[in-house]
């Protein structure tokens, strides 16, 4: 029997395809730089999501056109500039197993490259001439860069609680899913319960997936994942794992992890450390339960859709997002 | 008699308190820090001449509504945006009198609060509801963030040809007036022939401006500029009274020009020497004589106007560009 990856990938093969072409055609800069540097963050084995969202959501939709494939790249360019200036931001290195961009091309090249992205992004969604994508896409934008503030604001912050980091991810990861979910609904012209139906799928969906994120950077095999286990604490940032762990421990174990989250440099020892605390305080099963919930919840937003075949695959897609391993 | 610069205050003093407001009411992030910054940026000093432009070209083709002073913010929130991330790039450390922004927050946010003001900028833009004002801002953010790679691409680069010169200045400054002047004129409906010569008005203008800041860079007071002299060739970047000089150059004289621009630290005396070459090849006078055909231009573009109050200011800033010492 096919696994429930093999399945999305069957079914999505064509739009998946398409998807590519229009990333790469959409992308025409007159300075080969640009094209290196956008190519190279964007043609690294990103899942596609995004873009998947807008076109199945589209369809989901009963749209017909020919502007979706057009209209989704826009999401894989905001994500794509915002892992470039993330990645200046967090002092990264390495991402899905390769030197991050700005240790390649330099940060000045990197953070105008992330700029130019965005500017594409606006392009695209112009073009559709709708206000509201258009109004969609720049919400998003300022969403997410207020998120992605607030967590730098809040590194190596032990006294970080829970609601705080839920605001965060919303921002941060959440929007842009729903923002991918709502302009496929606004292009196909579908009624307003429909298109909050779908940016609520969305949005859910995208808190689930950062969860499931903040679950892998702890344990998953790093040969998977491409770089060590970890990662987030080394650059100071607590997840919800941690954050969940911190809220349950005792004075001591609380006071030990405090510590090495303050420690200059992190290294493998503090890791387990770390997650050994995590697992004794039920921080992961926790942060895997919570995620569950946002997926339920995400799946049940598409009960106003008929069965079809684009409603089982964005349901396919949920399922995934609990089940994958990088 | 006024100077002319006391004449332009006189005339525009309603119209720039009103887009102090504006620049201030139109920044209402929830975090603090993004004010900080942004305000830090954006309250030092900046002549506001962007948003000017705009609801100049607004009043000079009829408008008589009142988002007028909310869109011209957009223009001063990108050129912001780009100074946030240019001080970066260049690894700056002064700007207007001040230490630059990421040396107070570091980069990760400065980074991050210059995305924020281009987010802001779409959500104004989008407000209007008016795709072509929409687009204007679209293609100039990805103009400009071309033109800020290609400059850096030339860095150090003495082989740099006028042409390649007067193509990064158009994307990187032109651009920004053209599309501040245009906006205005399309948010007041003007018929497309005011609307170009508005927005070639705004270009010759543009290009006009950044030559005479080539020229101060060299020339100014060090206390009226607010850093020291020669900053442009410290941060490796080649203006055209450089280029001018390289290109009449005797071959002894333009070696020893190529050996001072590579040098890995510019001190003082470099500065000098340059200025002197530069001098010698009429690289000052050139330079001042181009940007005065860009004024010129500029001008000529308003005669499809009558006469009136705004048009006269328009002529008064064009001039003013030239006249100004800071």
């Amino acid at each position: 029997m096919k696994s429930l990856k093999e399945r999305i990938l069957d079914s999505a093969q064509q739009d998946l395809e398409e998807i590519e072409t229009a990333l790469v055609e959409n992308l025409k800069p007159y300075l080969p730089l640009v094209s290196h540097i956008a190519r190279y963050i964007m043609f690294s084995g990103g899942k596609r999501i995004r873009p998947l969202l807008t076109v199945l959501s589209a369809r989901l939709c009963g749209y017909e056109g020919d502007y979706d494939k057009t209209l989704s790249v826009v999401f894989e360019y905001l994500h794509a500039a915002t892992l470039l200036h993330d990645d200046i931001v967090d002092s990264a290195e390495i991402r899905r197993g390769n030197p991050v961009a700005h240790l390649i091309w330099g940060s000045p090249a990197t953070v105008l490259v992330g700029d130019f992205l965005f500017a594409c992004s606006s392009t695209i969604v112009t073009h559709t001439g709708h206000i509201a994508i258009i109004d969609t896409l720049a919400r998003t934008h300022a969403e997410m860069s207020q998120g992605e503030i607030e967590e730098l604001l809040h590194t190596k912050d032990a006294t970080m609680e829970e609601g705080q980091y839920m605001e965060i991810i919303k921002r941060k990861t959440a929007w842009l899913m729903r923002a991918a979910c709502q302009a496929g609904a606004l292009l196909a012209g579908a009624p307003e319960h429909e298109v909050e139906a779908l940016a609520q799928y969305g949005y859910n969906l995208g808190v689930a997936f950062q969860l499931v994120d903040d679950l892998l950077d702890y344990t998953a095999d790093r040969h998977v994942l491409g770089k060590a286990t970890g990662g987030d604490l080394r650059e100071g940032k607590l997840t919800l794992p941690l954050i969940h762990a911190l809220s349950r421990a005792s004075t001591k174990d609380r006071s030990y992890m405090e510590t090495i989250i303050q420690h200059e440099e992190i290294d493998e020892k503090d890791v387990d450390n770390i997650s050994k605390l995590i697992s004794k305080y039920g921080g992961f099963t926790y942060t895997r339960r919570r995620a569950e919930e946002y997926i339920n919840n995400a799946k049940s937003y598409l009960e106003v859709f008929d069965s079809s075949e684009a409603r089982c695959l964005l349901e396919d897609l949920a399922n995934y997002v609990l089940e994958r391993n990088m």
